[in-house]
């Protein structure tokens, strides 16, 4: 089973996925606001055994899905973390020795089923299809070899990018990764139980039914294990937080000409045994 | 009168300064849990009203600053904002044409009075002084021209900096900008009821009493009223956001050799009409 946070005339519900739509389980939970309230509390087991039986309260159609975490108190990136996005760069530098990383505000993300927003200001709206981690246990200095353990969950990200405002000042990528509503997360949050659900996995980005991204997480350049290990050496991490784990090459950047998203364009990531994430594009 | 955020006996408390001390309002106004909550709601004027006459609850020594806002949505830090700054870069470009950002996480922040953290890790941790704005109305693409009228409060702002993470990786100052407690703010909120606030005021940053950095926000490359108005082009701004708005040449990078900051080290950032941020340094 999977957790769900969604929204059904007007209301905000935490729960969980099942057959034909959701079962709210928020309104049983008042102590816990939002799944990230369930995470702090360890209390993911609690609420799928409460799910247990239970009948779908919102049929699919009659609900709107959200960020899993709709309210983590961060979300950073990891950048350049497979071996042909390096190579993209084209600057002859060598695989770089630490990771990139740029923090992205929960606003500049929508949930499944929900259209990505092209602004009138650029026509350069990108896909780049991640897997996403949530963090269950949080700390500081993790080690390597115990970070997985860290991991409450599993989801998917469309990390959708204003190509030109990424490079639009002298550093950082501040702008082109934070246009409101440019990418999105979800639809859902799979409990981590088991490495295997990350360590190999395929990868896939699709645009209208065709593959643009594709690649094995076995090739990262920096595992995930490692990503929680170095993130957590300067900040502490907290239940709740999000780390988007890093694109494969394909965005519509590194075609020649480039092909940026347009109103009508269905993106899908998708990753076996996370799901498939699928959003639309449509003009501000 | 100034507003305040601080802690006394282990519970935080939202109130205003006063002589010799600070006047607790919060526990008067349950329905607003932070100053964040105080501004969204427009009440900056209410509570200075109810602070009128009162005596002091709290006297210096008995509490303990922490930021102004202490849970904002975000806090956004503009990059190489005064003219010597861009020419530090040694790299023969002109003023760039926008202005670099980066976000910081708000636990990277302590209050005034708290020493900045020094980490095992490194031993060039450094200063940089800076005003930082509090947004009181929020808005997107903000007309630059309306743009302070968006701002609730003035506050000040060691956008401390462990300097050999700043390009740990190939791209992004994240790291750097990212180490618990490595920087400050504070250590009140002055109500922003006039341009001549910030329009051409003196900012000076002193280390163990020699002036390390000292110029004009009138020399800023992007005013204030610009930033408000670039960075609500592609984020939505939100009550209680902080914008830290760039720090003049100076800092302990800047000298040759550099001069890091050490413990028994005090720094001051000063604004005459905003105050002075006075903050120590501990290895962690």
């Amino acid at each position: 089973m999977n957790l769900v946070t969604f929204t059904a005339a007007g209301a905000q519900f935490w729960g969980v996925g099942a057959r034909g739509g959701v079962i709210a389980l928020s309104p049983g939970f008042p102590q816990w606001k939002t799944l990230r309230d369930v995470i702090a509390a360890q209390a993911i087991p609690q609420v799928l055994d409460a799910a247990a039986g239970r009948d779908v309260t919102h049929a699919e159609g009659s609900f709107t899905y959200e960020i899993p975490v709709p309210d983590p108190e961060k979300i950073i990136c990891v950048g350049v973390n497979f071996p042909d996005r390096n190579a993209e760069y084209k600057d002859g530098q060598e695989a770089p020795a630490n990771m990139s990383l740029f923090p992205r505000f929960a606003r500049s993300f929508t949930g499944a089923g929900q259209p990505l927003i092209r602004p009138p200001e650029s026509r350069q709206l990108d896909y780049e299809g991640e897997i996403a981690i949530v963090i269950g246990k949080g700390g500081r200095r993790i080690l390597e070899a115990e970070a997985l353990g860290h991991i409450a969950g599993l989801t998917l990200c469309n990390e959708g990018t204003i190509r030109d405002w990424v490079r639009h000042a002298k550093f950082n990528v501040t702008q082109g990764k934070n246009w409101d509503t440019s990418g999105s997360i979800g639809p859902w949050l799979v409990p981590f139980t088991d490495p295997a659900q990350i360590m190999d996995v395929e990868l896939t980005t699709r645009v209208n039914g065709e593959v643009r991204q594709h690649d094995r997480t076995g090739r990262m350049l920096f595992p995930v294990a490692r990503q929680i290990a170095y993130i957590s050496t300067f900040t502490t991490l907290v239940p709740g937080d999000i780390i988007v784990t890093g694109t494969p090459t394909g965005a519509g950047a590194r075609f020649d000409p480039p092909i940026w998203l347009k109103p009508g364009d269905v993106i899908e990531v998708e990753v076996p045994g996370i799901g498939i994430l699928r959003n639309g594009v449509a003009d501000e």
